[in-house]
């Protein structure tokens, strides 16, 4: 046992090492006794700039330093958490902690989807933890469970809803009958949403997350350029009208199904059963379904992000790597990860969908649509006319299908969109059961 | 790290313990990697009539005992699996294992609820682990996450629907409009509700469950004799109708809060908003939601019962077990629970209440009823008179309270009684916001 205490570095002072900051601060008397020694701040990485914000002011200024060389040759720092995010310097910065044999605790998804193989590799190598709670749902106990808790299971697949930005702007569309863009400024009037809020709404952020629990989950790397990934954009108030009609919510799902020989990973958004646990994920909150073998379908849901749930993930790992500095013995993981990717092509999958299609208002139009997809053998299960516009002589037409696969749907897309009585196909949207 | 393997003796072999063999003869080679060397089944102390089961047939005879004595002094034991249930002889089984210096895991919620305490205390005292993952919840991460992913929190509230029979039974009166003893019916068809089904519904399981996961969250001694229960038997298809008409689903739940200088702890039926979460929680699904002060609000959710989900917790608590086996240190565990229990007694709990009363049908019978509740200064935020019965000239009044003390209300209970145009207090539920 350290009688001085285990000394833990922090990477950046943003928002949530800020409240990394003050947790250790308000609860030292409780994490102390937790961990059998008390953890104790030795020093802040930061930037010129951060030496403004207001966290920094509550601390001791002898904790701050600019310089990566007095940071990392700090010999009384046991545990390091970066929350700086961003790729670089993020890895390089990682990696210099766990070949020095320092533990590590991340919150950062991207730095984790891009490299998380070759970190754990090296953690594992120098027998340290880096540990990544915080990078996926926020303080949604999730990544430790499904890392030990579920252990005996063979999962087969992940449903979730990991990013609160595009389910807010959803939740907003699908109450409201609110358009995209409205939704979208509203989110970010409430800090919901960033200026530029591209990483979120075209599924980037969802696919970072996915590839960090399809990893975990699968035991095969899966990174992010392996994700077929789609946006919430093209999103209209008329989609949302026909998902209520149908019995469908309207959410951006990241799926991830291991078969026997492939994997098939992709964020794009779905229609969903209206009585389905995931379609009653409303705003902000974030929800993650797994199915294992042998505990069949469990469901995890809270808060995907903010400063006090983020804190309260990364918390908890640098108190699971603390016991281990206390206890004196290395940081055991024999997890291997598969590199055989055999990731599944987009093409080959196959689901339910839904078409909004604009055509002429003619007799004789849903027959033409028919032909095209049931030349690419894609049965209709339902079909809606609706929305009949007498004065520009155009109609609405809403397909649902049985089962087809993707390569066919697109072909089909391609092909509805040059037939004469097609003014445009204005949406497909998968189904997910 | 040993290398003939650790050894795990079970303590019976009934539903649970049967599947716990077969995942561990299944599961091996992705067991024995997790931990770093192989689980070996070295003893199963059997009742003489378990060795006609079929999972009896599938092992080694050599395997099984009746004796305690030879099971108990088998040496190549290392964890030892309890799963025979009750509180006796399990408490003394699982002290004479923790006292040897031996790992425990258990499934068994009423020896957790009862001893849990002093069995902790023995662990501890001897450097071993005592996990009970399986005792609450099935196969839902739910322990772990409480003790581990949640350790910066100060929890201040759990919300449970911890039992999967009352919640099948309430699940078919709410969808089919079946009386209680109609659904308790079909749930022993189905293989939900044992011959005698008193423990579940009388909510004595979920009391059970529920003292284990207070003490847990609030490190304080909760014992089931603590916590105010009441059951199901008294909810009538009339209840559901009115609940449907006012916004509220019925559930049976099981409710700790911890304030300053008490806990409160409670299992009942409730009213609660229809489109809350713990509403669309169905069938024999359970679902548990953890309020924190940096995680926010966080529920889980998943089967709450049967040999794979529990087998799936039971191996995780293992595994764990076995990992502190191959490094050679002991079981860490500083908590020290908090033996002032300081419960708050039922009759100051504070909650709204829908009564449904059967009266006269005369006028001037509200006024009467109101001017009962307001003596005792419980205001009613709403009232609806319904189902006259023309041929009997009785008429049933439905009315909402606004938040009102217990024991207030338990007498104003008696007085409408007692009135001469009340022919019976019906029901009376507490909802919870």
């Amino acid at each position: 046992m350290k009688k001085q205490g285990i000394g833990i570095g922090l990477l950046g002072i943003g928002v949530v090492n800020g409240q990394v900051a003050r947790v250790l601060e308000d609860k030292k008397g409780l994490l102390a006794e937790s961990v059998g020694c008390p953890l104790v701040l030795r020093r802040v990485k930061v930037l010129p700039q951060d030496l403004s914000r207001p966290v920094v002011k509550e601390m001791d200024p002898g904790l701050f330093t600019t310089s990566e060389e007095e940071f990392f040759m700090t010999p009384e720092i046991d545990i390091v958490v970066e929350a700086i995010g961003g790729e670089h310097p993020a890895f390089e910065y990682l990696k210099k902690v766990l070949s020095a044999g320092k533990h590590a605790v991340t919150s950062n998804k991207e730095v984790i989807a891009k490299h998380g193989t070759e970190l754990i590799a090296e953690a594992q190598k120098n027998r340290v933890g880096l540990l990544y709670e915080a990078s996926v749902g926020g303080g949604i106990p999730l990544i430790a469970p499904l890392q030990n808790s579920l252990v005996a299971n063979r999962i087969s697949a992940i449903y979730a809803i990991i990013n609160g930005t595009t389910n807010y702007i959803l939740t907003r569309m699908s109450k409201e009958g609110m358009e995209f863009s409205a939704a979208l400024k509203k989110a970010q009037e409430m800090g919901y949403a960033e200026a530029n809020p591209r990483d979120d709404i075209e599924g980037i952020d969802a696919t970072n997350k996915l590839a960090i629990l399809a990893s975990l989950a699968f035991q095969r790397q899966v990174l992010p350029g392996d994700i077929h990934h789609e946006g919430i954009s093209r999103m209209s108030s008329h989609d949302f009208r026909y998902a209520r009609e149908l019995g469908f919510a309207v959410k951006l799902l990241a799926i991830a199904k291991q078969s026997e020989n492939s994997i098939e990973v992709r964020v794009h958004p779905v229609f969903i059963p209206e009585d389905s646990f995931l379609a009653k994920v409303d705003g902000v909150y974030n929800a993650i379904q797994v199915e294992g073998d042998l505990v069949g379908k469990v469901l995890f849901f809270g808060e995907g992000a903010g400063a006090y749930p983020t804190s309260s993930a990364i918390i908890s790992d640098v108190v699971t790597l603390a016991k281990i500095v206390v206890q004196g013995t290395g940081y055991e993981d024999r997890r291997k990860f598969n590199l055989d990717r055999s990731i599944k092509p987009m093409s080959e999958v196959e689901t339910r969908y839904y078409l909004r299609i604009s055509t002429v208002d003619r007799p004789g139009v849903l027959a033409q649509i028919a032909r095209v997809l049931g030349d690419r053998k894609i049965s209709i299960s339902s079909a809606i006319q609706k929305g009949t516009d007498i004065q520009n002589q155009t109609a609405e037409i809403v397909l649902m299908t049985y089962p087809a696969r993707e390569a066919a749907m697109q072909q089909a897309l391609q092909e509805l969109s040059s037939l004469g009585v097609v003014q445009e196909v204005s949406n497909f949207i998968r189904v997910e059961a």
